[in-house]
């Protein structure tokens, strides 16, 4: 397999991967007379007396905008709108395959994070969730912090919370193979860009024992001066109590449990060594981890994930967003709530059979294809319980004409 | 057949009427790994280098945006972007079903005509080209031009062109069958919405004789002070060289020819009487047209047409936009200029044989499948040939996994 050669031959052939296509049967002029003029006057008619009624007579009701301003793509960087294309394409497609929810690129090629938001603010009426994906930290923050509070519907930045979601899933079960508490641990993340943030603060919500983030510069803490923005210090306040300085390999000491959100070879088998007995190691850098699982078993670790398929445990947002989105969508939420996300994490978790768990298998397959269904479920149930859902049950899976 | 029930229950069986598919092969991790991440980053790369690709790589290549601030839906009026999206799904149907051309709705609650403006412009790296719909006069004018100026893909307000392209198209023909010529006869347009003011626009190019235009207070012509707008300005100042004033009924006399994009009624037995001998009338009020065809017979019409399909000659903008889209798309087209306007209609006209042509068949049946693909020939050749093309030749027929 040429990767590179099959990509481009796959991607030319069909000029892209998706299609929109009609789901209702149309064979006559009546079916005509019913999909367009003068039929199609009715449900906007209903709509126009009734705006919910929108979730019910049109595709809004299972639709994700995929939205992107291109300044973080994959590995890639700032390549701009109009070359993450494909990407958004293919996470629309993932949306598909994995939830059958239908979900839409859309390529904003405004950099300014005001003009971005406006954007993305213009399309509330179009979609029934937005899956924000590839903006640069730290203004992805201020983009999802703006648009969460202004649109009355969910807006879920994945790179943030998917990621969250599947490493702390992981690590409930993980512990579980180590036999230690949640509350009682101390973790150190690698990486403050957008997954290590939102690693963070889910990490606080479930109540972690003790928590330090290190960017390349080390610890952060309260108090200190370099490189800091607002939300590292809203990290430094919510973390690292006792103020721990030091660069990564310093702060190592009585840790439980390393979480990497950064690059190749950021840790080494010596930081491996150095931490307390069992350590759990996530070390989620693509395609190449913060260190490799041979070396880090070499090292004594005691439970390894990566975010690559080639090896066990792989942490793979696909476990979440399809599941999450879906629940939300199924009960038309008006946004996706920590109970939502905290509800996905245990979801996820939970389907690791006790029986089965095991230091390689903490974390379900990524083609599980339990996952999306229990997700959608428990996340669905969030919602309603914690007041954010337009419906009181989830909507029957959607007819479509094959 | 109870239209409302039978249209609500479609509506809500489906929820909506279209849906996003993955029309590539997914079938294996391999698959997956083509589809997104790591063989993704192919095309995005190729993008980076050249932003042309896109249109190889990409839906964009086929992707029409359905776009409306929901000001003037249908028969409904100004009843907002959320309950104007049945109407923009169905006309995305009817993209696909005519024309194999994906389209998207879009609906914008932005009423300002700046605002709408700037999310449309947003939306420019996503789309092949823009479909604007259901937009109000006289804003539908401005947020055209605007959006003509400043974006390098087709913007199409089909209202305006769609209607004039088909009416200007049934006229060719009927003036054949009694025997009149283009830039000898008299029209009278009754109605100056976006519709009428864009079929003036349209005809003046083509170079008919004598044009009128009416609204409500009767004959417009320069120096008219009364309920004027820039866009009867531009009217006048194109047409009624010698200033004829009065009422519809006070300016028929030695009329040829009159179109009515106007309200049921408009016109009378009288009215028809009073033109010049063997008068056409295209009477495209919805759903009850400005004077009834049988009403139109007895006053002595050479040839009648309407919007209906229940009467002979149906002015059905279907037989314009699935194909003039399709060939602005085919070539990666930077604009619909007037060019490939004129093209769709010389391809319209023509599809009704020389020996077929009568009284009751001046324009092609909207179910007629050559409409299409002639329109989208003459169109894409038409975009060439005028300089507008991205593409040297038609892109072949894309690829899709059924």
């Amino acid at each position: 397999m040429d990767l590179r050669r099959d990509a481009l031959e796959l991607h030319q052939k069909y000029r892209g991967k998706l299609s929109v296509e009609v789901k209702v049967p149309v064979e006559s002029k009546e079916d005509l007379s019913l999909v367009y003029s003068p039929g199609v006057a009715e449900p906007c008619k209903e709509i126009h007396e009734n705006e919910d009624a929108i979730y019910d007579y049109t595709i809004r009701g299972n639709l994700v905008g995929v939205v992107t301003n291109g300044t973080a793509v994959l590995g890639l960087g700032d390549i701009g709108a109009g070359a993450s294309y494909p990407v958004m394409e293919g996470k629309a497609a993932l949306f598909k395959l994995f939830a059958d929810v239908d979900a839409f690129p859309i390529c904003i090629d405004r950099k300014d994070p005001d003009a971005f938001i406006d954007a993305v603010k213009a399309l509330e009426t179009t979609f029934g969730g937005i899956n924000l994906e590839d903006i640069s930290a730290p203004n992805c923050f201020y983009i999802e912090e703006k648009l969460k509070n202004d649109l009355q519907i969910p807006v879920f930045h994945d790179d943030q919370h998917g990621t969250a979601i599947v490493t702390a899933a992981g690590l409930i079960n993980a512990l579980k193979v180590v036999q230690k508490k949640l509350e009682h641990v101390k973790v150190i993340i690698n990486g403050a860009g957008a997954a290590g943030i939102a690693v963070v603060k889910l990490l606080v919500n479930m109540g972690v024992g003790e928590i330090i983030l290190c960017d390349s510069k080390g610890a952060i803490y309260e108090g200190r001066h370099y490189r800091m923005n607002p939300l590292k210090e809203e990290v430094a306040a919510m973390t690292n109590e006792t103020r721990v300085t030091g660069e990564l390999s310093e702060v190592l000491e009585e840790a439980d449990v390393f979480i990497g959100v950064s690059v190749a070879g950021a840790f080494t088998k010596e930081m491996v060594a150095s931490m307390n007995r069992d350590p759990v190691i996530f070390a989620m850098a693509n395609p190449i981890p913060e260190i490799m699982p041979e070396e880090a078993e070499k090292a004594g670790v005691a439970v390894m994930g990566t975010g690559r398929s080639d090896f066990p445990n792989q942490i793979n947002n696909v476990l979440a967003f399809p599941g999450i989105f879906k629940g939300a969508l199924s009960v038309s939420a008006k946004e996706i709530n920590e109970e939502m996300k905290v509800a996905a994490v245990e979801a996820i978790a939970s389907l690791v059979d006790h029986e089965r768990l095991s230091k390689d298998y903490v974390i379900p397959d990524p083609l599980d294809d339990r996952v999306v269904d229990q997700v959608s479920r428990a996340v669905a149930d969030a919602a309603i319980q914690s007041g954010v859902a337009r419906k009181t049950k989830m909507t029957d899976k959607v007819e479509v004409k094959r």
